[in-house]
C-alpha cells in the first residue's frame, strides 16, 4: 500500500508528487516551487496553530476588502516588494540579450488605481479640470531605442490629486485625472493636469493593520501613473516621480526609479509654451519615453 | 540620500528593513521570513506578470469564496499541504521533552467544516438521526498519557452524512451529524451516528479549478471530526478515519494518520452493547483519546 502518513518535512515532497497528473509543465513548475517555499517558511518559523488562523483571517479579509474600485490583493502585493520584483523581473526579461542601445524607459508598478477605458484626450488637453492641485503641462516624445519618433503612440494617463486621492476613492466620482493621449506625428506629447502630490495607499483595511504593525508608514512620494505603447513595441508601464517630494527614498511599494524622477518646473503666470494662458502660477514636466520593440 | 531603487536581488533586503521599527518581535521574524521565501519563490520561477496578476485574480475569487459556511482559503492551505504541516509541527511542539510515555493521540487538520455550538449529547445519545448513511456506536475512553480515565472530558464531534455532504453544504440546513459528549466517572463515552464515506471537498471554486488544473482528484476517505479535551490537559483536533475506505493513501488534504484509522465492525441487526435494539445492520468503532497534559 502506498504511503499514508508524512512527517514535517516528507510531507512537502509528498504534496509535490500529486502534480505528476499535471500536464500544463509551467503550471507543475510554478506551483512545485510555491509550495516548497511555503512549507520552508512555515518551518523556518515552526508556525503555530493560532498564527496560521490568522493568516487565514487576514487573507479572508483581504478578499472581503476588493471591490471593483479596490484591490487589497495588489496592495498587499506592492507593499511586500513583490509587484515591483516582479516588474524588475520582467523588465530584465525584456532587456536579455539587447547590448549597445539606449536604455528603455524603466518600468514600475502599476497600483491598484488603474481604470480601463480612461477618454480620448486630444494633445493639449486638460484632465486635471475639477480636480484639486496645481497645474501642470506634461510634455516630450515617445521614441524607440535609437531615439527615433513614434508617431501615434498611446499614453494612458492617471494620478490622484493634489490631495494625493484617486477619483476612485471619493464616493460617486466619476474618472478624473484620467486620460488617453496620442503622440503625433513627430512623436511628441502634451497635456495639462496637476502636479501629484504623495499620499497613503489606502490603509484602513487589512493591509493597513499589516504596515502599522510592521511599524511602517504607509506613503508613496508625489507621482502620476502611463502605460505607453506603440505599435511593433512592447508597452511599458511606468510612473514619473515629482523631484524632491517627501517619501521618494522610502516608498511604501518601493516602486521608485531615479530614472523616473522629474523636474516639475514652476512657471509664473503667462502664456505656456503651448500658447495656454495661465492667470496663475503652473508647472512644466518633460519626459521623452523610449519603448523597447517587440522584435 | 537613502537608496531608493532596488534590483531583483537587493528589493528583498530592502523590503526586509522596513521592519525595523517593528516592535513585536515574533510578528518581525515571522514577516522577515515570509518576504523572503516569497521573493525567492517570485525569483525561481522567474515569476511573469501575466502569472502574478493570475495569483491576485485567484486569491481575490478565493475571498469572494468565503461566507459563514465556506472557508476556502482553509480549503487551500489544506489542499497544499500547509494546514498538515502546522499540525505536524503543533504536534512536534507538544512533544518535545517528553520520553517514554505512551504516545498522545495524533492531531490532524480541522478542515473547514467545524461549527461552534454543537448540541449537547447524552452518553448514548444518536447524532445522527435524520442523516443519511448506515449506523454507528462509537465508544471508548479518554485518558491521560498514563492511561488513567480522564472523567468529564469533552469531544465535540462532527462529519459528512452518509453521502459524503456536510450540513453546511446543504442550503438551510440546521446542525446535523454534530454532538458534544462528555465521558463518564470511568473516562468511559459512547454515541451513536452514521459510518461516514468519503467525499470530494468543495471543489466548485477556485481551489477546485486549482486542483484540476494540478491534474488531483479532490477526495478525503471517510472520517469523522472531533477535538476532544479535558481540565489540565491540552485539546486534540484530530479524526477517526474508516478502515478500507478509498483514498485512505491519497488524501486530498494529507491528513491521515495510521493511528487514526478504525475498524468499522459490521453488526447484524439485534441488540447492540449499549441495550439499544438495532432493526438493521450497525457498525461499532473503538478509539481510545490519549490526552497530553499541560504542565
Amino acid at each position: 500500500m502506498a504511503q499514508m502518513e508524512y512527517d514535517t518535512l516528507s510531507i512537502t515532497d509528498a504534496v509535490i508528487a500529486r502534480l505528476t497528473d499535471c500536464n500544463d509543465p509551467r503550471f507543475k513548475q510554478v506551483m512545485t516551487s510555491l509550495i516548497r517555499h511555503l512549507h520552508d517558511f512555515a518551518r523556518d518559523v515552526d508556525l503555530k496553530g493560532d498564527e496560521w488562523f490568522k493568516a487565514i483571517e487576514f487573507l479572508t479579509a483581504c478578499g472581503k476588502a476588493c471591490d471593483d474600485k479596490r484591490q487589497e490583493f495588489i496592495l498587499l502585493s506592492d507593499t511586500l516588494g513583490v509587484s515591483m520584483l516582479v516588474v524588475a523581473l520582467e523588465h530584465a526579461r525584456a532587456l536579455k540579450g539587447r547590448t549597445g542601445a539606449t536604455p528603455p524607459t524603466d518600468a514600475t508598478v502599476q497600483g491598484p488605481f488603474y481604470w480601463v477605458g480612461a477618454p480620448d484626450t486630444p494633445l493639449g488637453g486638460d484632465i486635471g479640470e475639477g480636480v484639486s492641485g496645481e497645474p501642470a503641462l506634461y510634455n516630450g516624445r515617445v521614441t524607440d531605442l535609437e531615439g527615433k519618433p513614434l508617431a501615434g503612440a498611446l499614453l494612458d494617463v492617471w494620478s490622484g490629486d493634489g490631495e494625493g486621492v484617486y477619483d476612485m476613492q471619493r464616493a460617486d466620482s466619476g474618472m478624473k485625472a484620467r486620460g488617453r493621449i496620442r503622440t503625433d506625428h513627430e512623436g511628441r506629447y502634451w497635456f495639462w493636469s496637476i502636479r501629484p502630490t504623495y499620499y497613503p495607499v489606502p490603509d484602513d483595511g487589512p493591509v493597513g493593520d499589516m504596515l502599522r504593525k510592521m511599524g511602517r508608514h504607509p506613503n508613496r512620494p508625489g507621482h502620476i501613473h502611463m502605460k505607453v505603447s506603440a505599435p511593433g513595441h512592447k508597452e511599458v508601464t511606468t510612473h514619473l516621480f515629482v523631484k524632491g517630494s517627501p517619501y521618494l527614498d522610502s516608498d511604501a511599494v518601493f516602486g521608485v526609479r531615479e530614472s523616473l524622477i522629474v523636474e516639475f518646473e514652476k512657471h509664473e503666470p503667462g502664456t505656456a509654451m503651448d500658447g495656454r494662458k495661465m492667470n496663475k502660477p503652473y508647472h512644466v514636466a518633460n519626459f521623452d519615453f523610449r519603448l523597447i520593440p517587440t522584435s
